[in-house]
């Protein structure tokens, strides 16, 4: 398939999946393990809690979070990277590796 | 380093350069070679004139595109991937082959 033929772009497609200013962080957060809602805030603080939900949202609906209840408390909420959601991991890798090595191209020049 | 530490996190890094709603369609398109504004233009029919012209200048000043006054004509210019640009293209591979995957399973479910 030639690129420049008009025809939706698959990088278009996974962006909009974690993209959305913070959608990336949040995946990064979870590699660790599920997370509160409020863990999640204080670990992102640039984030409003609007946009925070939001994004939980987005993601749970693209299926790549999963939203549990607390079973001791109905009102907490714990999210987590599903299987599916797990398969972009290589691609988090991906971005976080160049990421790293931008930061430090940037640090020496 | 534990991710639920208050840190920069790296993929937001990649994302921050590549990101911009159009900046990965952009690299996608030149990957076949150098084009014109006008075709790129043409080759993502949503964007605008003026967000094509912003996120050309925001990925020439991030070291990743290399803008090229046509030879004949003075008013012409073309874009090129740089070589520091082409060290995204792992990250743009893993993003496009997930993308792919990802409209297979919105197709088949």
């Amino acid at each position: 398939m030639s690129k420049k033929e008009i025809s939706p772009c698959p990088i278009d497609v996974t962006l909009s999946v974690i993209d959305g200013r913070w959608k990336g962080t949040i995946m990064w957060r979870l590699l660790d393990g599920p997370m509160r809602t409020s863990e999640l805030r204080k670990s992102i603080p640039e984030i409003t809690e609007r946009m925070l939900i939001r994004h939980l949202r987005d993601m749970t609906a693209s299926g790549i979070l999963h939203r549990q209840q607390d079973q001791q408390s109905s009102v907490r909420v714990q999210y987590s990277i599903t299987p599916y959601g797990m398969t972009l991991v290589p691609v988090l890798d991906a971005l976080c590796t160049w990421g790293r090595q931008h930061l430090q191209r940037q640090i020496s020049s």
